[in-house]
């Protein structure tokens, strides 16, 4: 189960980057030539040819992988891609990038499970930090992903809030109490997100929710829920 | 009172057009003369030299301003900008940009109130979404700034919560029963974020509680808290 990513731009390059890190198997798909020549010496394994063209993604293997990356610069073909993508794997996890705000409904439409605006993060973020710097910098030194003793935000998917099954409202869990994180947020099984949800909230099946934590306390919730 | 930006690369010109959006005062301090004559046309107030230099930050108002933005690509000079502002005024707000981790702290010793890392936040992101990208999402998607009506993430200083100016336990401040938002951060009075503070941690004077809720959680708690 591998990952394809589409295009070795700068958010490619640091997609892969980030799974050499974590020894996954990957293949990138990159229609420039040049590109492919340039970094070929680095041991990348490039599918030279464009991602738009089924074919293409056959030969990446999408059938049997794991998730697909959609990094190119233009929103028009990651939409194209992402729908192509969907169509051909229904199980498959896409991750889609997008320049434009109006290419986030579009690409979730498409088939997309998350969309990110790198752009946007970097815009709003040096225009967030003249109004309100102390949240912008809070934010940022959020820790959701490397080093186990450090993290501060976690996810976890209902079948193991609700390991027997049966929906719960999140005043049941008696989380805060248990591991000391509080939850921030409930990711919907229609994929839509709820900030800062109601305790009466009912965790439903293929839902998520989000948390936040010290890091000894997302190590208690962690050993709660065997995640 | 007026905010000096140092620096219109990248990130000094996304500041400088929130400025802008704002209606805030602005003057920017450049030493590049092509930036300088390319940019005077759109009205741009620049003042041409090289900020390393006191002459040119005392130029640029310092001693009157109310915020220093450094937003130079080496962390080297921001760290000798923010270290020269601070001694020629102490009640400046400075918010430096830092391109290595290492340089955060020195940049806080030196003495910036806020210290943003936009590369790392870029290539965080693209590395995060590839192992917890519903988290990433979830963040990304937070609104700290713009429009009223969609804000999700709030910080209300010692002086509007304990307004009587007397310390008070979080646990009694009841914040959840009255506005429905949840406090997620604190800013201690040395600067120092706190994540998830504890129901028993008493605010102190000089320090911040950082909230999250939905819109209409977040105007209950402007409301309450006068803000
Ligand atoms: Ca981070
Ligand atoms: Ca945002």
């Amino acid at each position: 189960h591998h990952v394809i990513v589409c295009g070795y731009g700068r958010n490619g390059k640091q997609a892969v980057q980030k799974l050499q890190a974590y020894n996954q198997d990957f293949v990138v798909v990159e229609m420039d030539e040049h590109v492919v020549d340039r970094f070929e010496e680095e041991k990348i394994p490039f599918i030279h040819g464009n991602a738009n063209e089924d074919e293409i993604l056959i030969e990446a293997g999408i059938e049997r992988a794991s998730t697909l990356i959609c990094a190119l610069p233009s929103d028009a073909d990651n939409l194209f891609i992402v729908l192509s993508a969907r169509q051909i794997n229904k199980e498959l996890k896409i991750i889609s990038r997008a320049s434009e705000e109006t290419s986030y409904k579009k690409l979730k439409l498409a088939g997309a499970d998350n969309v990110i605006m790198p752009d946007k993060i970097g815009g709003e973020h040096m225009a967030s930090l003249v109004v309100v710097p102390d949240l912008v910098e809070f934010l940022d030194n959020l820790s959701v992903s490397g080093e186990e003793d450090s993290i501060n935000v976690e996810q976890i998917p209902f079948e193991k809030v609700c390991s027997d099954g049966v929906e719960k409202a999140i005043q049941d869990l008696d989380v805060r109490k248990k591991t000391g994180c509080s939850i921030i947020g409930y990711k919907a099984p229609n994929g839509e997100y709820i900030v800062n949800p109601e305790p009466s909230l009912i965790i439903k099946k293929d839902s998520k929710i989000i948390l936040i934590g010290r890091p000894n306390q997302i190590e208690s919730l962690k050993k709660l829920y065997h995640v």
